[in-house]
């Protein structure tokens, strides 16, 4: 027993990698002259947004008010939450708190979210219009995005400019196409608003799959998330190689049942994501042929693909299909900085508020 | 705004139908002669557990010693851990600082799993060998039960009998042929054990989708846990009706982009399972023929299936697919009581250990 070390199943950082992931990120988008404003909710942790703020990061991302409130109470003063969100007065309350310390810009997609926004945060906050660029979750079209920028113009918000998120990125061949589908849709959104009398300043985008292929000519900020980690979304997108993986799961072989290894790290560890290029529910550095075939909430059951089984007891290495949500199951990393492990803790986890 | 109503999305529990479900499973059992030992980690919640208990629960079963620990601490002193543990010296530790109060249960599953137990908890803690009944996850076959048993026994655990988990019930078509299975492997097992000398005077079985089916001839024992809740798995397994589902997710429609309906409960809240027979990410009650086609980790994509959409800022409900991995995403779940929302805190979330 080492002090200090949990018992598995844990998450674990090895802090040299993600500060190359981080420098990574940041060398690319200061050569390409925009700004990265990483998407904070893949770690949720202070330490890590300090280490990208102090590569240079413009100002963070978030999903929710509360990851907003924890990052404006850690001294985060440019935060951008792109997301659609449909406030009432308790939200917008919390948002006015946030707007005495920081710059707030939210997200706004339709005509009548930005009017409902500016009623409550009119004067108060910036918004930037969101893009569906192929992904078909939320954004608005270019033909009506000059629509929803005069909405929000008028209704009192200080409309910065564009955003998407191309998440269609996420395909073994869609990386490179994602990217050109963000970029047109950006520069005709672009163009409308220009019509429309409204200067986009801000033209944001990017995802850690599509990020080497961002149009960096039209876009002037990206905002990847996945990066700082890996996972093994990334690994099978080919757009990390497992050596840059800087988030596993550390677990424990509990059972050799059916000629497997069974460890005992599950679903309530890992996460379930399973997107429909997912090879399986999670891959292992140590054995690149395996495959977790089977996930149940506290058991991974890995098929070796002929390798000899690691020997009950002993301890094996799994990297979470979907880093973002692996983090949000626990209350802390454990950051291994070659000399100690450190417990960092999980600040914004389950904040989906 | 409503004083002590939260922000969606968030996670409510139908307390008139909690408590239907617990008292037909306890029913249920009771007429059968069986003992119902409860799975508490579906719910992670000491309210839950003493209905549970108040309605005649014979103990509860646990999947870590993290819980094992929070239950004990409040007053549970007959617990079964229904998990093949490897265990280490700290973990040891812990299980033996809560047999000085309760009767701790664990499972065993191979020779070389028993005698680690035994070199650590010999005449402390109790056994049930664990059989595959037919998930193929762990477990043991009924040839070689008594092999386990007698080397729990030989290492000093007290052994009780026999336990499985019918996992493979999860597919519409096998929720009978399952505890069929789950009867006859039991029943192998217990005449092996008996033909070397073990009594099993615990036959342990059961699951949510398979407890209609379950073989009260051969067990003694039932360990469900989803059925206090029932989840959307449940309602198109057909093993639970969509009105006696207790447990929902309320969530603000946040974008009709694309025509569809978007909600703020994504993937951090509902949980990304998805079995290869669910027809989608959850149901909506209020909206059976709708589906949650796409789920991002803030947003729920709803195909209304042509009913008419609900309105931007409305509130809706949605099932989760598996309750389980929906309330470790929460710190508190809401018990509407029919009077009031009252947070019930989630006591065993996150504890993975």
């Amino acid at each position: 027993v080492t002090p200090g070390v949990p018992p598995t199943p844990y998450l674990r950082v090895d802090v040299a990698r993600l500060e190359q992931n981080v420098a990574r990120a940041a060398t690319l988008a200061a050569d390409a002259g925009v700004a990265l404003r990483p998407h904070v909710k893949t770690h949720k942790t202070l330490e890590i947004a300090r280490l990208q703020q102090h590569a240079g990061a413009a100002g963070i991302t978030v999903a929710t008010i509360g990851e907003a409130e924890v990052y404006v109470g850690a001294g985060f003063d440019d935060v951008f939450l792109g997301y659609p969100l449909w406030l009432d007065e308790r939200g917008a309350e919390r948002l006015r708190q946030l707007t005495d310390r920081a710059r707030i810009t939210i997200g706004v997609e339709s005509v009548e979210g930005a009017r409902n926004a500016g009623r409550h945060l009119a004067g108060r906050v910036a918004a930037l219009v969101e893009l569906d660029s192929g992904q078909h979750r939320t954004g608005t079209e270019p033909d009506r995005a000059a629509a929803v920028a005069v909405a929000a113009r008028d209704a009192g918000l200080d409309v910065r400019g564009l955003f998407t998120f191309p998440g269609h990125s996420y395909s073994p061949d869609a990386r490179a196409s994602a990217a050109a589908d963000e970029a047109r849709v950006l520069s005709a959104a672009a163009d409308a608003l220009r019509a429309g009398g409204i200067e986009p300043r801000v033209v944001s985008g990017g995802s850690t799959p599509s990020l080497a292929h961002s149009d960096t000519g039209v876009l002037t900020e990206l905002r990847p998330g996945v990066y700082v980690f890996g996972d093994a979304q990334q690994w099978e997108l080919g757009a990390m190689a497992p050596e840059q993986i800087a988030l596993t799961c550390r677990a424990t072989v509990v059972s050799h049942a059916g000629g497997r290894a069974v460890l005992d790290a599950g679903s309530k560890v890992l996460g379930a994501d399973r997107g429909s290029f997912s090879t399986g529910f999670g891959r292992l550095p140590q054995h690149p042929d395996a495959r977790v075939v089977l996930l149940a909430e506290h058991r991974a059951t890995v098929d070796l693909a002929g390798a000899p089984l690691p020997p009950l007891g002993s301890q094996v290495d799994v990297v979470p299909n979907h880093a973002c949500v692996a983090v949000n199951l626990v209350d802390e990393l454990w950051a291994d900085t070659g000399d100690a492990l450190v417990p960092w803790t999980v600040a914004a986890r389950g904040l989906n508020s």
